[in-house]
């Protein structure tokens, strides 16, 4: 069975392709087109992915550029202020010039750091992104959103900068750990539960599959994501309109969860996974869903492994404080997505903070 | 005599205004079309500039807006990665929000420091230049270029970020340094020798009034150079076409006078009045111009009190060195801006090593 897939991205000059195949990474050089003029190449991987796949994707582009590979440490804290400057004074030592594609190979955290280094180097170079995290291959390697933290806030420096390309080979999910790939999934049901009942409605049927990592459901799963954030970008790709906001469902939620634990405790897409519970539990709360609705979401977030409650102790205060300094509040207000029905929500600042801590301190 | 002008930057949804006006800084609350929606201001400008311009532009504007006022210091050294990682934890701790405008209040580097931060934080926020010196005037506050240096490399790190308009009043040169001034005034001759030979015969023809500053004149000068910068933007404005490239005519010496002096002996612009006359000696050298343009550009440039000739005893190797690690080199290529004529320029990969040297160890 030949599962490959194109996703299209819109973005007027800007458009790109989301390259979905088992296999494609020894075969990187197929995509060619993307590093059109390049005589050089830099690829930006942690050490986690060095082996076996940057170490790949570098011998295979190997015979047509000349190659660098810059392995930074896993994890959050690479996404520094001083993992950048020190990028950058790398690529200056390389010689590279304006022409040198930069290629992501890692999960989230480097797809964004990599490509807030193209986006500032020499005012922006080629980008290319190879998620290797199901989290990255479904959510941050589409739509342009690149970026490091600052100790006290995540992702508030960055740009949009759009990859030339992206290629997602569902083989380099064999070896991801057990919560990282579940991680994963609490984006996979996210997109159902925002733009696709019946996405969500085939996650349900489909579940046992794709907790087995099957090859083919998890690229129609992953090409569906790719497909539905896409729509999303297309018609917002700078976060403007506020469309694009509907992907922070349960996001606001899950920024004051990992802020409140200091990121030690759960993975993001863990966080999220509980924040789209309490999402749902506060649209209940406010009449906007049935309680139907949050079953359905609960349980199969708990097929898929994921918490759905948030732990005991945190304070609700220290929530309410992270959330109200979210980059993504506008004049003071805390805005949420809220879920009318499956496969649609709505962008409101109008929650009242009563029902807003009655959910926070709900245990179960 | 009403000596305002406006000159519109077409770059299509993201094309903006050239207010030239005198006296407009204590106005510029006039100018609120350019942050829509926004409640806070803030401004960076550095000590030499903070009183009276930048504090008359935060008083101006306290009206309407919540204004933050950013100090860092004079000079070059600013424009580095500390500041850069200084002034977003600034904004972080001050609690702005995304539609914060940033107003730079200052000369080039301001204007390139304040646009990289507007560029980076928080994927990116409005942002208003307002020039101070000639310099930032007809140069770096047109086209969007902004950016940060490294240790080893000017402007590396960096972004084309456009602003929503840029502000410029005349008034303020009163008071800029001799030195500062004619070194602005540098690069108005260049805009006439590459784009506009009736331009270059009017500056001839009043040198004497631009070098008293006098208003007229001066607006006139300005908004020149700002339209035919905004025609090659528009053309080109990621310089992707090459086009955009003749802009930097004298700069590849330059830059190389800069680096092998280590930008301690000429101001930006007096390095550029060298780098168009040996330039020109290039072309002249190498049958592209004849005598009397070389001379007529020396003669321009003397008249505004500028160099023209090289110190003794740079080294050649050296600068030639300096030129081939300039970001601009492509597949390692250094490429030259050379005049044909008055009024035009081309760029060329053309050029023989035994010529350049020749022109870099010519003494007058």
């Amino acid at each position: 069975m030949n599962s490959s897939r194109v996703v299209p991205v819109s973005l007027g000059a800007a458009s790109y392709e989301i390259r979905i195949a088992p296999t494609s990474l020894g075969s990187i050089a197929e995509c060619a087109d993307w590093w059109k003029g390049s005589s050089q190449a830099v690829i930006i991987t942690d050490a986690n992915v060095e082996v076996p796949y940057a170490r790949q994707v570098a011998e295979a582009l190997a015979e047509d550029l000349e190659v660098h590979l810059l392995v930074v440490d896993p994890g959050e804290p690479s996404k520094s202020t001083a993992t950048a400057v020190a990028l950058w004074e790398c690529l200056l030592e390389t010689g590279i010039d304006r022409k040198t594609v930069v290629l992501a190979v890692g999960g989230g955290v480097i797809g964004d750091l990599a490509g807030f280094i193209a986006a500032t180097f020499a005012r922006g170079l080629p980008f290319v992104q190879i998620p290797t995290s199901l989290l990255a291959q479904v959510d941050s390697s589409v739509g342009g959103k690149v970026g490091i933290n600052l100790p006290a806030a995540k992702n508030i420096v960055g740009a949009f900068w759009q990859p030339r390309g992206v290629l997602i080979d569902p083989d380099v999910l064999e070896t991801l750990p057990p919560r990282e790939y579940q991680s994963g999934l609490a984006e996979v049901v996210k997109y159902g539960v925002i733009q696709d009942v019946e996405f969500f409605a085939w996650l349900e049927g489909n579940a046992q599959p794709i907790n087995a990592r099957e090859n083919g459901p998890l690229v129609h799963a992953i090409a569906r994501c790719c497909e539905l954030k896409a729509e999303v970008v297309a018609e917002d790709e700078r976060e403007v309109t506020g469309h694009r906001a509907i992907l922070n469902f349960g996001h606001t939620f899950a920024h004051a969860i990992e802020t409140v634990t200091e990121y030690g405790q759960f993975l993001h897409g863990e966080a999220v996974a509980i924040g789209m519970v309490q999402a749902a539990q506060l649209a209940e709360r406010m009449g906007r869903v049935d309680a139907e609705f949050t079953s359905r979401l609960k349980q199969l977030l708990t097929i898929f492994d994921l918490p759905t409650v948030a732990p005991a102790g945190l304070d609700t205060d220290e929530l309410i404080s992270a959330m109200s300094r979210d980059k993504k509040v506008e004049a003071g207000q805390v805005r949420f997505v809220l879920p009318t029905k499956l496969g649609h929500v709505e962008l409101t600042s109008d929650v009242a903070e009563e029902d807003l801590r009655a959910i926070l301190q709900t245990r179960g």
